[in-house]
């Protein structure tokens, strides 16, 4: 390639600089968008519009080029010196649940800005173009549907999505997308709204929404991929009720007792499966007994449970989802009940770009950071990018207490570690 | 004794007057007391009035006398030659639960009436007075106590069971009582309302609630005890929510998993006392997530269930209840959960007279019928005579279908077969 010899000098980052910078774009967001318990940012409606126009109005400051695309979201872009060459995004989500916490997705926007606003300051020029995406629209609470944003960059939204009715009002998907300036027509019809062979790479910055990174003391990780799962919502498990104190063991067909077998099973070939490598996590989020029945002295004639396995790997997902289907049958012959499976559910699990996985962790080594790989178990919008074809890698920042909720916790120490490792990536990716 | 040498002789039994009898007097029941879907006889309402009349009015046509005792039971007596010596009682309970059977305690009732009327048609005079009590009250459903016709005559009714509002109307138990005729003031005061040292043996037949003798084709089968039990309406299982997708195994403190362990392992020592011997029945009848946070995609951090042993014996329930509070602090502390107990209920299991069952046995064997003992698993109000000092005992006929619904299927085939051994027994031990 010819631009090789054109490349430019990364400066070195002011970290000083840069982190007063994000911590005040930080209290902005929180300052805007508190709804005086946590953050309240509702997908294509008032508080994510707001913070679009927050950092919209930061990155003008800098001189950034700014715009809003076809689906509503804000694009922030740094150009390069070969505009042909195909760019570089990175960005997160600027949305939240009700009540939740200022970090998630907001995180990875700020880290981006921070980023095109140091460099800019710096008088770098990059030969690829930078851009940064605010995306709409990430979180599955107000519409029932995930990645909302991202799905409609790349024709991804079906006309049930685009009917779906946002939980607090009723009014539907297309009609909030339409109100904040999206082009619902061409979204209806499932075009993509960008070009994807004109992005080489999607990075994306976001807090850790599980417990790990603080439980192995780690600041930050590098995402391997990103789960997919297979789900039922309803698992019935139909045994026959009777009375508790005139039926002996070997005549009952108790379905909590066949349930709790169930997930025994189900456990120990999780850890089977854990220590052979696997990635796997397995939850029954919901169980219960009929309350229009169910008595301290009745045998318990029927149960309804959910049913969810998430894997980085579609094969665990199906040698698990195997297991499960097996189990049902063997225990519901050995117990005399039945256990009945409502339609299946999935997604498909996403693997990050090794070569990107690769470069951000050979980042973080160089700047004496631990550069430990792990999966993510949350979606995120970099899933959709990846299953788009687009080379996709994540940083995750150790944060405590979860996410969607008000108490995330984290530090801006580490948050700037990942800040610094996102940037040096892709300023020499662009230079 | 000089009363051995004025025996009576025993008649035959007239086996298809009385089977006639008895069908006619069901079929009265069955009509009077029928709701279109089930049988519904009120305790201390007007179903079970109505069942006490039909059944005083049947035995005033044969000249037995008849009365109503300081608790409102209906009672029939066949006058002994010698009235100074304790008397034999034997009979059930006229009440159901809503929608429920005809033969639960009326079966026994019938079967006594059956006996005395059929011994007054023959002109069989005993030396020991028998007396049939229609009893009142047994069932739980309708004041949320079991057993109050029987215990009201040992003085066994607290202030608060006389206080429990009934399920329907929401009037006390001591308004109902007194609205059909019960000395409510001597019930409140715990004193007995008949002389227990006057009562030589109670006897009871029943339907069996379970399906046992259907399971082994036994027609009827003598009880050798009735199960106690150790209960806790609700136990809570306490871990931490957490998302489903974003938290390893290793970090999770699931509640559904570690109450599925729990139960788990209480079933593997179920099967291990049963394996020994030992009789045993655990159920938790109710089971749940919080139904105001749980979610498909989240780790659940709290459950609750209930908690039911049932027993003949104390010490093997003790035994078993120091296992589950073992288990419960085992997974506890290996899954990060908590499992905290509310309140220990119990009641104590009763024996049945072992000299008392080994003459019905024995009965039962002289007719060429088999003599099985077996526990029974449902409380009866044969377990109150018995804790009260009374030699007592039981007779179990086969019922398809379980108790408390419409569905009961006692033959009268099976049924007559549990009349004529307790005839024998009754009669033989009269004379």
């Amino acid at each position: 390639m010819t631009a090789i010899a054109d490349r430019a000098v990364v400066p070195a980052m002011n970290m000083a600089r840069d982190r007063e910078f994000c911590q005040s774009l930080f209290a902005k967001l929180r300052e805007a968008t508190g709804d005086g318990v946590g953050i309240t940012r509702q997908s294509y409606g008032a508080g994510e519009s707001l913070a679009l126009d927050i950092i919209e109005n930061a990155a003008r400051q800098f001189g950034l080029q700014t715009e809003r695309d076809l689906g509503a979201n804000l694009v922030v872009t740094l150009p390069g010196s070969a505009p042909d060459l195909p760019y570089l995004a990175c960005g997160s989500h600027l949305d939240s649940v009700p009540q939740g916490g200022n970090y998630d997705g907001g995180a990875g926007v700020i880290a981006g800005l921070a980023i095109l606003a140091g460099l800019k300051q710096d008088g770098f020029t990059p030969q690829r173009t930078l851009k940064l995406f605010g995306l709409r629209g990430e979180e599955s609470a107000w519409f029932g549907k995930a990645y909302m944003g991202s799905s409609a960059l790349f024709g991804r939204l079906s006309p049930e999505d685009l009917a779906s009715p946002q939980a607090a009002t009723g009014r539907s998907l297309a009609s909030c997308m339409r109100d904040v300036g999206a082009d619902v027509e061409r979204i209806a019809r499932g075009e993509p709204l960008i070009d994807g062979t004109r992005i080489a790479a999607w990075v994306e910055l976001h807090i850790e929404q599980g417990p790990v990174l603080v439980a192995r003391k780690l600041p930050i990780a590098i995402v391997t991929g990103i789960r997919g799962n297979i789900r039922h919502r309803v698992v019935q498990c139909i045994g026959e009720a009777g009375h508790s104190g005139a039926v002996p063991r070997w005549l009952r067909r108790d379905a909590v007792f066949a349930t709790a077998e169930l997930i025994t099973h189900l456990d120990r070939h999780w850890r089977t499966l854990l220590e052979r490598g696997r990635d796997l996590v397995i939850t029954s989020g919901i169980m219960g007994t009929d309350s229009s029945e169910h008595a301290i002295a009745r045998i318990p004639g029927a149960v309804k449970f959910s049913f969810e396995a998430r894997s980085q790997s579609q094969e665990t997902l199906e040698a698990f989802y195997d297991l499960f289907v097996s189990e049902c049958a063997s225990i519901g012959e050995e117990r005399g009940v039945e256990f009945v499976l409502d339609r299946r559910l999935q997604s498909a699990p996403a693997t990050m770009d090794p070569v990107w996985v690769e470069k951000l962790r050979a980042a973080a080594r160089h700047r004496g950071l631990p550069d430990e790989p792990i999966p993510s178990g949350a979606g995120h919008d970099a899933a959709v990018f990846a299953n788009a074809g687009i080379p996709s890698a994540m940083i995750f920042v150790r944060n405590e207490n979860g996410s969607h909720n008000p108490h995330e916790d984290m530090t801006i120490d580490d948050f700037m570690k990942g800040v610094a490792v996102m940037r040096d990536v892709l300023a020499e990716e662009a230079a």
